[in-house]
């Protein structure tokens, strides 16, 4: 909750709408703790986890993944039924076939288009002759231009303040530029959306921007944590592990987490990689420094001792907590977060998975 | 199904049983074809697992990694149901625990001990003294002895004939030579128990062995094909994939599948590197030759094109297939398998996650 209240009272400063990213929590009691704090509305990766949280009284929602003209009907589907959904492209084909679509049958889609940043996955530059005749598509259509949207995930590749603020600023002016050009062009821009949790907490100065998109600094995880995002003690997703084995010819602790329990996720590595598979931790999340997962097989989570004092300490049968890697990839293997709060099970919060 | 025949027809020639191990499939109507071509039993990863396929009335399952005594519950649970359930350690302190708790409550554990057969991850030593302590322990209890066991998990490591064969060899006379030991101690060994889908399929002697177990034979996957295990074309399992995007500037084509559907998986990094996270076929399922899911992030997969033809040939909006690099990661992601049969989409297999 120190975490969400801390980026809600953030974008209240900069002056700009937070709208989080449920790629990493996908659960209803984490968007409604979200909604409680100030989000005025909600950021989904995949059309399943609109339809859940439109189930679960969540209206307002951006599908920031890249539209095709096949998902349209589970997009009209989720709109008849209640949904305020934003959908986006970065392809004058798809605008095309959203306006055909929205004439044909009188569907009032709202599509934002994706800029690229720097980030080099989805997006047009800013400058692109593309930009200005999807909006040009859009607005002769039934369907309606709503803006545009960026994603900095190239954040993720520094690990120091002053880079981080310098992709912020990249990110920032990409979409205004971009907004600057489709309005003298006489287009309406009514959202001009950005965001990742490192440019989103290190940005200073967000003026033109309207919204702020970010997910994972709701429970943050050690990917985090070694770029200097966040501190360890902030970070609130663990994976709670028993100790199956020693062996110590090998000299190694066996854990029953492994690689579907944390994931594969190695994106600590570029300043971390001692760090490995995760941070160990003991039952009541007090680190241990220095003891790591430093390897996974499918059910299996291998720990180097330090010493062999550390056969004694974490005994086999013994409980051991991880911080994971990366939360949004270890979260998608369960079902449902065990809540714990002063060290007591407080509820679980359901989540979706899939597609 | 063809992968599944030759397992069995190879494991009857040499004249051991087959336990298939389930971890990559997790799904009941896989183990009824593998029951239905001549396995023994089934092997099992979690006790979840162990719960769903009794449900679905298959009795005969080990759960093939280490027992812990908080555990033993679910166990006793299982065995109630009408579970033939073997268990596993490699701790003599485990092993106490459980022909205590067997003594007391009168449950007749079965228990196998893990043998280390060069793989440095679960096991003892096939010379240890621990090993005839724990058989010693559980004949003098109301559990049972039942065996040994091992995984060789390091034939992953290599990627010819020569080497596979020769872990191969290292498996079958770590096994051979711990029940020799056990044996020779007086104690009975019904179960001489090894596998993986490397060394199975490559093992030309099992004298001395009783039941072979391997999972991944059942789809294979490219990790299998990079270390010449299989031939692409005996992959039986992909992920339907849409062009999302094409981000011209960074010369990539974008799919709606990335991290969560793919896993971040890289086994196949070590002999071809350039496969990344996935093959790239046709909808169809014919190889593309140099096309490969060279990133992902959470929901996308970025390719790399091989030349600029690829954004006619792959349009937004197109569906392709991609050949995981881990089977048993990427089933994970998903509630059930589709089932293609000419081209058709034949039936759905429902499978089990999670713990």
């Amino acid at each position: 909750m120190a975490n969400i209240d801390r980026m809600q009272a953030h974008a209240d400063r900069l002056g700009v709408r937070l709208r989080p990213h449920l790629k990493t929590m996908k659960a209803a009691r984490a968007a409604e703790a979200l909604m409680a704090s100030g989000a005025s509305g909600i950021t989904v990766s995949t059309l399943k986890e609109a339809r859940y949280f439109l189930e679960h009284g969540f209206r307002d929602i951006t599908y920031a993944v890249g539209m095709v003209p096949t998902k349209l009907p589970e997009v009209t589907s989720l709109m008849a039924a209640g949904a305020d959904l934003k959908i986006m492209t970065d392809s004058v084909e798809v605008a095309r076939a959203i306006a055909t679509e929205a004439d044909q049958n009188g569907v009032g889609y709202q599509l934002l288009v994706e800029i690229d940043c720097g980030d080099n996955r989805g997006g047009l530059q800013p400058d692109s002759e593309e930009l200005l005749q999807i909006a040009e598509l859009i607005e002769h259509s039934s369907a309606k231009f709503q803006g545009i949207l960026t994603h900095a995930g190239h954040s993720y590749g520094v690990n120091n303040a002053t880079a981080i603020e310098k992709i912020a600023r990249q990110e920032r002016d990409a979409v205004v530029g971009a907004a600057t050009r489709l309005r003298e062009a006489g287009y309406t821009v009514d959202t001009v959306s950005l965001g990742s949790t490192p440019t989103a907490l290190y940005a200073k100065d967000l003026s033109g921007v309207t919204e702020l998109r970010a997910g994972v600094y709701t429970v943050f995880d050690m990917d985090q944590q070694a770029r200097g995002v966040c501190k360890t003690d902030e970070i609130a997703i663990s994976v709670l592990s028993c100790v199956i084995g020693h062996n110590k010819a090998a000299g190694k602790i066996l854990l029953d987490a492994g690689g579907l329990a944390l994931s594969k996720d190695r994106s600590a590595d570029q300043f971390r990689p001692e760090v490995g598979y995760g941070q160990i931790c003991n039952q009541d999340g007090d680190l241990i420094a220095g003891l790591f997962v430093t390897s996974v097989s499918q059910e299996h989570g291998h720990v180097r001792i330090r010493d062999p004092n550390d056969y004694e300490l974490f005994p086999v049968g013994s409980y051991l907590r991880i911080l994971p890697i990366h939360a949004c990839m270890t979260a998608a293997a369960y079902d449902h977060f065990n809540i714990i709060e002063n060290g007591v099970l407080a509820g679980k919060w359901g989540r979706v998975n899939g597609w």
